[in-house]
């Protein structure tokens, strides 16, 4: 399993991803779910990825290459919009799929994948796209600034109490750690270090990128004192006077 | 949807249901989830439903037809233990599967429901078990003193954080309409009322049975104050400092 928040905050972008990958209950490992392509000044995007490994690392590899196609070929590179990249990665999704499905269908594995994908390009404004399994795609808006994927329900009541695209990043970057705090508490797939990254609206460059690993002293703090701070709460809530 | 909680505490046993059910978003009803088997003095059974509402209505009606059995049949009123009252269930969970699956899945529809089912038999200690939708069965122990049906994730982090057998009834109970809360606020198919039974241990005889309905002055405090003071401990928590 997996889990990734990204948010479109008005000061800009959040996105984090866990890193642990699972076959089975005896094959864990780590791999990195976070995908950076940055030309500063001209356009960063970024890519998070979940569901089967193998479909995920074939999008990046296709999105990789890339960089060295003919320059009448479209790519992530020469896209004019962000909703022209989510159409890119998008079909890269399908051509993994059209190659690798049949196979794996017949031994009873789905090659599903989902993705984020956000970031800005030179003359357009920021903008962050959700791409479903078939490889179509929805984008956030006011109402809805944030996207998920994979184990999304655990960490979901406090994004919906806490953020709005007028939250500060720092406050935003708070409310994803406890969100990933929820959900690594609650399934055990989903493990540390957590990939974050902050995109400032309009820089056109990546602010910060952080890896926070196990022990990471801000984020034991964090988890504590959240943890405390709900059993406090919760202790001074009255007690239901008809349960006698 | 649905969301069903039951914990067995050292104290007694707390049941919660919600009473929504819906086929498609436009048909949309306020069923009970909740059925009592009570004979004073002897014993007290507790049936908690989820899934198809035909399903579960025909187990429910299995069970009921059982008061004008046959002395020599087993039945719910005569069985000596509460494994046998949760063979029984599951045993008429699989004869409405038997009758009606064929042609639901006919129709591409699941005869599928899961039951929780709890309480005392004379003679014997208190017992609370979650019936899969296959029929079989599992039973709570110290570790994990209650089961979940329906929609259970959004719910489940609090009652992680604070339910343990020794937890007081009370405190329990109001736990309980915490998890219901956060359930309502994030899944719109799960909805008041909620159906609240207490039964203290070895009492042999319901406790308490209580029906919540939208605008119970408790349960609308507990909501009040639980997203304020989620919200004062999350203001209340440092922003991280590597995010300028």
């Amino acid at each position: 399993m997996t889990y990734c928040v990204a948010i479109r905050l008005d000061s800009g972008m959040i996105f984090a991803s866990d890193s642990r990958t699972n076959a089975g209950v005896d094959h864990v490992s780590t791999f990195n779910k976070m995908k950076v392509y940055d030309k500063s000044d001209d356009r960063v995007i970024v890519l998070l990825s979940s569901g089967n490994l193998s479909v995920t690392q074939g999008v990046v590899n296709i999105l990789d290459r890339q960089q060295f196609a003919a320059p009448d070929e479209p790519t992530i590179w020469n896209a004019k919009s962000m909703f022209d990249v989510a159409t890119i990665a998008g079909e890269a999704l399908r051509e993994i799929q059209r190659r690798d499905g049949p196979a794996m269908m017949q031994s009873g594995v789905e090659a599903s994948a989902s993705l984020i994908i956000g970031g800005q390009i030179y003359g357009e404004r920021q903008r962050l796209f959700n791409i479903y399994p078939q490889g179509n795609f929805i984008e956030t808006c006011e109402e809805t600034p944030y996207f998920q994927l994979g184990e999304s329900k655990y960490g979901k009541p406090i994004l919906d109490r806490v953020v709005t695209t007028g939250t500060p990043q720092k406050e935003a970057a708070k409310c994803v750690l406890i969100s990933f705090d929820s959900t690594i508490k609650s399934n055990i797939s989903v493990g540390m270090p957590i990939d974050m990254l902050w995109y400032p609206n309009d820089s056109l460059r990546v602010g910060v990128q952080q890896r926070i690993r196990d022990g990471d002293p801000y984020f034991s703090m964090l988890r504590q004192r959240w943890g405390g701070g709900l059993r406090r709460v919760f202790g001074e809530l009255p007690d239901p006077d008809w349960l006698e």
